[in-house]
């Protein structure tokens, strides 16, 4: 699997969350506590919001813990909004285009999961990715396509009720043609304003999620994991729940598949 | 586009075509005399037969011209059989899935051209892929694409009617949904035991192809340009031919869509 | 050789140098006008200059004509002074550490040019590096070790003499132990606050700079060659020339060794 | 730092000691039993010897356990004498050229260990490297450095001496200048029909080797820990102990600095 962080508030730089605390984003990429693995190593990447509405991002498929860009950009870097994400491959190659957050226009993505028995249904799975958008599908992972899916189905207006067609219709398919656990989905999404997630598995083990509401800087962090071991002020989000953080309000609300 | 070559013959090292002639594989990936673009540094690949069925394959996307690993590499590896390429990209993203040679069980193949508009269509082009070899599918080229259809299309039984089938059927999208040229196609593919060429365009303007036939070690050499320039003992093989090289022997005919 | 480009002034996005311009650098490294080699696509690198005293520095080894990070960050961090570089080898491989700019504390650092026959006396120059900046020297560059040197002379005091200096004692051991053309260096370094360049050769054929005083945003760019073809609002900075820019306002000054 | 293995007998795939055993150098990469780190993803690298004098030598940055070129050249490359490393950083940047295997004209060396402090007093160690081998001197590593002030000692003529001589001289600058543990030494080297190693400290904690003089194929393996766990075959070399295998036969003989 993988790990990723998020945050939404004052600007600050990336390294808040991304490299200089006790476990970092980049702590998590050589020795993650609650991920599958320990060793998140097929990759990086992250995107940040500002001025321009496309998000800058920055993706590689070295290993988060020794690559030299990433930590100065992490240093270097100030942004209102960002997502951050080490890769852990369930399958696909380690690619540039497998890294994630995927952006697209004004929207960023990133997930931490897996389609169970995706690589036996991709084809299907390409084939729902709408004929507008399939010049933005450049890799081979499960988490571009759903992210590339989703668009087509209204993340833009309804963040919340895409995921919901778009989880609903990817595990009839993995229940149909796949394998057990047919769906794992922890995964956040921004258009530079709000910054929404969700935590869902078919099955007891949707991958962790945390949200911290009280941060030094003011703002929000969801994360898969704390960033300091044993600190008690990270709020476990439940499973099957949306999460959306705005002008620094946070909604949670039930999620269910359509 | 690109630049490749191929051999088949006695063993020798992949340098004697990759690396160490006047005007080698790596000395056209800096300066190609009759390619569309005479910079190809948008990655490289070698795919060599040995004593297993399936061929070893090395590819990466540095530019070939500096890149110690390739030139070592053709400095030890011996082969009767390989193929070797360095890449332009025409829109595709320079990542490893997306260099050429690409294998398939003992199959290997490598392409110089293009598929007009097909960044346009490329969800009707993977769809063609059949659904057992989609999960080879693992970047997003037409190269790559028109490989698996044509192993769809009996590419191991008859590869001169698959590739047939396969560019006619291609063509006929382009024309459909794409725009001009339709398709340039000047492609290698192997098995191991037989080396392919197809030189077809459906224009005048097919990618070059030349062969020789007396080569200093006793095999033959087919290149999108000569090893040497100025060199004569170099042949052109003319549009819309097929050739295909075995156990010393050269057959060229005629080649025209299904 | 290599082509940089620099800017000083109102804080622009990187693009607007690295990527926008007709001619941007970008464009120069696959196709420059007036270098030694038109390809220079051995690595590139920026650093930038913003809140913190260092700069913020990322560099890779691939060409930057193709490289997504490179576009995607230079359209999206904004900066009041920064150092660009597309590198072609001069003998040292392509590696991170031996792209530049090259950065130490608040200093950075990048140079088109050579030290001829470096290859032979290379022990002996980094013997000039001063002991307590030597695990500062990570590749094996020339340049690098020019900016070590010269930091080791008193760069952060008065950067012109230091230059005089360093430049004074590479060009003698170019001299006793090297070849012709012994020195070539039109470098380009800053303290986040001035940004000075020198042009500067052992014979007359010092690599080209150019600066525009009037610019759409109101700063100064420094370059190996001008971001439009053509355009004549580039003023060709004499060689033996030592430039200096800070608060918009640029002093010119003769330079020779010490 | 680090996991190796060589081997030296009949031909084999290189894979039969890199890729295939259960505890194969590539399962060591991302779970080591017994190195200092249980990940050893900053880069590998391969040396190999066939017709040539000079080895075959293949080198990357990339965590071996994701790399396909890594897999596929040690399932296709064959050789009676080869070296293959696995590299966790002691502190120089992750750069091909900081990668083991090195290699000289016809001889390889790869190490696992550190020179203690090393980092403090590197110009001194990079001094004694001998004047017409600087050019070698590519990265910054200890090991780099190592092996070529082993060459300046007469490392081709007599393995053994020139060992003794450079970790003499080492360990004298380390207890000097540096910090315990002053020197950890356990490496291979070889010119191709022998194949030597040295297991070394300065301290009781030499880094571990391992041989085994029965294999399947009829060779022997040297290795940093068994290829397969619980295997009893795999015989522990002692601590202050050279080992050299040549023609199928095994030397050891106590190893203490000059």
């Amino acid at each position: 699997m993988c790990r990723w962080a998020a945050y939404s508030g004052p600007e600050i730089f990336l390294e808040e969350v991304v490299s200089r605390p006790e476990h970092s984003l980049i702590s998590q990429s050589i020795n993650a506590e609650e991920g599958k693995t320990d060793t998140n190593g097929d990759g990086f990447g992250m995107a940040w919001y500002g001025e321009k509405t496309e998000p800058g991002l920055f993706r590689d498929t070295y290993p988060a813990w020794s690559d030299p860009n990433l930590l100065n950009l992490a240093a270097h870097v100030k942004s209102h909004l960002f997502l951050a994400h080490v890769r852990a491959s369930t399958g696909s190659a380690t690619s540039r285009n497998n890294c994630h957050p995927f952006a697209y226009k004004n929207w960023s993505f990133m997930h931490n999961g897996m389609l169970g028995g995706y690589g036996g249904y991709r084809k299907a799975v390409d084939q729902m990715i709408p004929d507008e958008l399939y010049e933005h599908r450049k890799g081979a992972t499960d988490s571009e396509a759903a992210f590339l899916i989703a668009l087509g189905n209204g993340l833009m207006d309804n963040p919340k009720l895409a995921m919901q067609n778009t989880l609903g219709t990817l595990e009839k398919l993995a229940r149909a043609s796949g394998e057990k656990p047919y769906m794992r989905f922890t995964a956040a999404f921004s258009d530079g304003k709000r910054l929404c997630a969700v935590r869902y598995a078919s099955d007891k083990f949707a991958p962790t999620l945390y949200i911290r509401k009280l941060c030094k800087f003011g703002g929000h962090t969801l994360v898969s994991e704390p960033l300091e071991i044993g600190d008690s002020s990270w709020e476990e989000v439940p499973p099957n729940t949306f999460v959306c953080i705005q002008n620094g309000k946070v909604e949670m609300s039930e999620f269910s598949l359509a």
